[in-house]
């Protein structure tokens, strides 16, 4: 049995690390960590969890971290970059679900994230934690910056046509105009989020510059190995759960006669949360809900040059947690759908 | 591994089915069957369930159900009587998850459902699908009507203070004030569940008369063994998943000194999917999710002689399909909570 | 034209405000305030206003509000007790939206309310702005304690059978299952408000006490002139606007041939914001969504001695603005009508 | 005053032209048609509409329609043609909400729509009643095309891009990422717009084609006077009302310098209707509930050289019914914002 610490888990993506953990059949659920919360049982707070997880909170002076074979973090941006260090050299694995080891570029990072990097010597042995890109890399890390919720689904999206040894779209011209739940907003309480605001309403956000755009810009360039041009729209959509991207790329002239289906099916073979649907597909989101697959569906409206990608994923299973497990999997030689084969929630 | 057949696996009960049933360590799907989606892959029809679930749909006349050892019916009303006979003499078990075998008396079936039974000499034998309160004539079941979603959550709310041996509340005078999401009315396309008409609006419906009245009246007067008169006003949520029933019982002056939550953390003690919450608790839909649980809280409001019991409990699961697996598990002698371990999805 | 001042109008009652005031035509918006916000127009808070309101935050101290023929208090409990005296002494009328007015004893107020109250002296002069049931007293009111919202659903509902010179029902035994839409519980930021809790959800809260049961059990008794008996339990919905209020009440034996139809009709005739529907309706929210208009139907199931009565308002309007706008009506001897003929806004 | 008929008054945009008409104050509904639902009150399906509407139900053959002085038409395509000739001829003019009227092009419309035209010979007379670009035609036209929900938000949204002497956008290259509410698919029963289905789910649908995309480039080619080519992928969002459009539009070389915001406050100026945001703004589509006011707002992101414009609409009020409306005022010489200056529903 793997034992396993989170350190915060009194938001969102702590709780979804709960419920799947619980179930993990190879995991020891050692220990949960929250200063404000210190002596409640994880379940009073979430009471979806009674019956699943007598753990409660630990004070993190108290926590002994140092005991777990992996800790995730689940907490703000800044807090895994002031920890991992002690960890890492107890032998520790760690896996951060904030933002802290996703930037290789300092200055991008503190540009964006309004703070300095406190752990810099760890960022080029830090791994990007998206399996289906850097799967070897992972199998090795001591140390995963989890993708965002976003750039997961638009680098998986792009991530075939850019993987080409040249061009085939216009790649200074890419656009995402993405669709999020409101969970990714996080348990924070913001005027924003109520229910009386957010519900029955639709609107684009952050169209001025969002944390997710270097983030993915990186992931698309280390792809394709050439630079990428990309205009990101994230928009909020009155759910709970799930992210739908439609992904723009105008297809070059001398590709116009790719069978971008069949690239795209041959891309994600064997993959065992990647699902290409059938050409003229439109994923929902709620095919997703609770599991870690993401779907994908290729689109070239009216037979024209300009190729639509439909991509879907649960913001906070392939978004967050499920892909921080898939991750911890790897690391450890499980099988990589242990603790993940949840058929989606429909209706 | 048991071989399971399905009749009728379009609606949400059906769909929930194949959920709960594709994870099932110890069950093997074998068929199910669509006239008018006649070899359709499931899947096709709920995106959810790709990966999981690879049966395509059988026209009845070619389903070999005597072959299977259980057969659940996820059916309208008037189908499971016809089938049943035939099935039961071939030596299946048959689980309905329609209303022919609730009612134990053919004459308020009739009014309640107009349409006669076919399958009268059935009904002795039949038994109600409500684990905690018959859970051993289950076990050797041959013939299983499963109880609605709204009357198993009023008759496990009712239960311990009916099951007493004399009286400790006006037992002529129960009220039960419910609600239910949307996927109660199922996935038949009538102008009420449309989104436009049910989203961002409540109301309350049938207050007239409802079918499962007569349904809880009969559960509740075998718990009892004494009549009971209830009144019974069911009301639209929008929400899709779950049922929240809020109870109330006059106590009696007589028992005025009794220790409700102790009284109901007795009488659940041990059962699976039943939680006892904490006193002071307000369950909600949401943390049932998915799951196989119902959650009671118990109150006496002002410290006053009227209980209020608040239940709820997810309509797809325990209200339908994982009461189903429960009953089915009990009859094969498994363990009784196996495949229905689901963690809640919250949020 | 009336001078209106509105004193805190960045919640979800100021705002509604705004909306009927903006367009009524006997009607001067001179001043609103709020310290916070002091400067900012309130169309940049609440877009909707663009073209409608042009007024900006005033800074309470520079407010003019002695200068304002009445002034709207939609601020926390608290603060209209604290600026009415003065403002009565210089001839303007008050309306407030709060609670500082409602409850006539004072131990009452300050137990659920948690402060002292700091207006004794004006709690006698100050009139219950209910116009069903105070009509002549508020038009020569100079001092409104508006209802709150589930107290006016749970008063116009059972006033009919209360108002009657002898009980007709068992008044020490009435019941109030009550729903509410999340904007009910305004616009502060608190967890359990936030869509990804509130939405695809349902559940009880404050089942042990809330704050509405004194003042509704003080207004029951005023119109009956009798003890009445009432427990009260509200109900989150997953809606922005509405109340649902599901009323029960036990007929007495020797009234069990009144037509009850006949008597709220009865009653109710002649009013312009109560509908009483037609036998067997089912009322709706949605169907007074942005209205001030409140509807009743009345229901005795399988035509038993038990009374259920179902009512529904527009929480910001019937339940908090429009209640105020059709008071300030009468206290100017404006039509009781004037800028509240909005239809509802459905779907 | 003005006597108004109605054909086809039980969807959504029928509806929604009562609760307009009903409060318009030069407009008299005289009649409104339905074979189905002959004899019925009108409030009785809408109970939104008690109080406020009297008329019933008349069957086709008993509506004098060529007693009134316009006739709305409110029907599935096609009806409206079979019958606009008549009333022409009666000296009544014809608004209809349907397609009939609003393609130039025979071969188009029997394409898209599947159905023969039979009046080809109204088309080249009929003008497309989008206010902002057809005021003058309108206000003298006998018959009018309503633009459809989507087509009207795209094409106001692109206008002042196209409408400049030369190209200043890349016109062949244009795209519309547009989100609906339920409320756009009508009242039809379906199992898609079930609220089951569509509740907490986000998804695109006719990415292939659909019909919008030629009525909407024949509009934008109108305003351009040049070829343009657009890519259009509709979506569906968990709400009821509301169309929010993300355009994007690749600035030309030589238009790098051109200030967007100016341009578009410009050629807005004076405009009713339509509201040019401040720079940096996102509109919600709750900012226009109710409402006839469509919000537009220019963005540059990372001051690049892709120009992004946000627009909202309600679709049954902008979209369908209040454009309508609109079109009736400039017609008959009225105040075009006359009953059309409904402040919107926030929250």
């Amino acid at each position: 049995m793997i034992k396993v610490g989170i350190v915060g888990g009194t938001g969102y993506t702590g709780v979804e690390l709960l419920r799947l953990l619980a179930a993990h059949p190879d995991v020891e659920l050692g220990v949960i960590t929250s200063r404000k919360e210190e002596g409640m049982p994880v379940a009073n707070m979430f009471p979806s969890l009674r019956g699943h997880v007598s753990l409660a909170f630990t004070a993190p002076e108290n926590a002994r971290l140092d005991q777990c074979d992996v800790v995730f973090f689940a907490t703000p941006h800044g807090v895994a970059m002031a920890q991992a260090p002690a960890l890492l050299a107890a032998g520790v694995k760690v896996i951060d679900l904030a933002a802290d080891f996703r930037i290789k570029d300092t200055a991008t990072f503190e540009k964006w994230y309004g703070m300095a990097h406190s752990a810099v010597g760890l960022l080029e042995e830090a791994v990007y934690g998206l399996p289906e890109v850097n799967r070897e890399a992972i199998r090795t890390a001591r140390l995963i910056g989890l993708p965002g919720c976003y750039p997961t689904s638009m680098q998986l999206g792009f991530a075939p046509l850019l993987a080409q040894s040249g061009p085939i779209v216009v790649e200074s011209a890419l656009i995402a105009d993405c669709k999020s739940g409101v969970s990714g907003a996080g348990r924070k309480v913001e005027v924003g989020s109520l229910m009386a605001e957010a519900a029955d309403n639709f609107k684009a956000y952050g169209v001025k510059g969002h944390r997710h755009l270097p983030e993915t810009v990186q992931g698309l360039q280390a792809i394709a190995g050439r630079p990428i041009g990309l205009t990101f729209v994230p928009h909020l959509v009155p759910m709970i759960r799930g992210i739908h991207s439609t992904l723009y790329a105008p297809i070059l002239p001398e590709a116009r006669e790719t069978d971008f289906q069949a690239l795209y099916t041959r891309y994600y073979d064997g993959e065992p949360f990647v699902d290409v649907m059938p050409a003229g597909s439109h994923p929902e989101t709620r095919s997703v809900r609770g599991s870690n697959t993401l779907r994908i569906a290729v689109h070239r409206p009216g037979g024209g040059d300009l190729l639509v990608v439909l991509v879907v994923e649960d913001n906070l299973v392939k978004g967050a947690a499920g892909q921080g497990v898939q991750c911890m999997n790897l690391m450890f030689g499980l099988a990589e759908d242990a603790g993940l084969r949840q058929v989606p929630l429909l209706p």
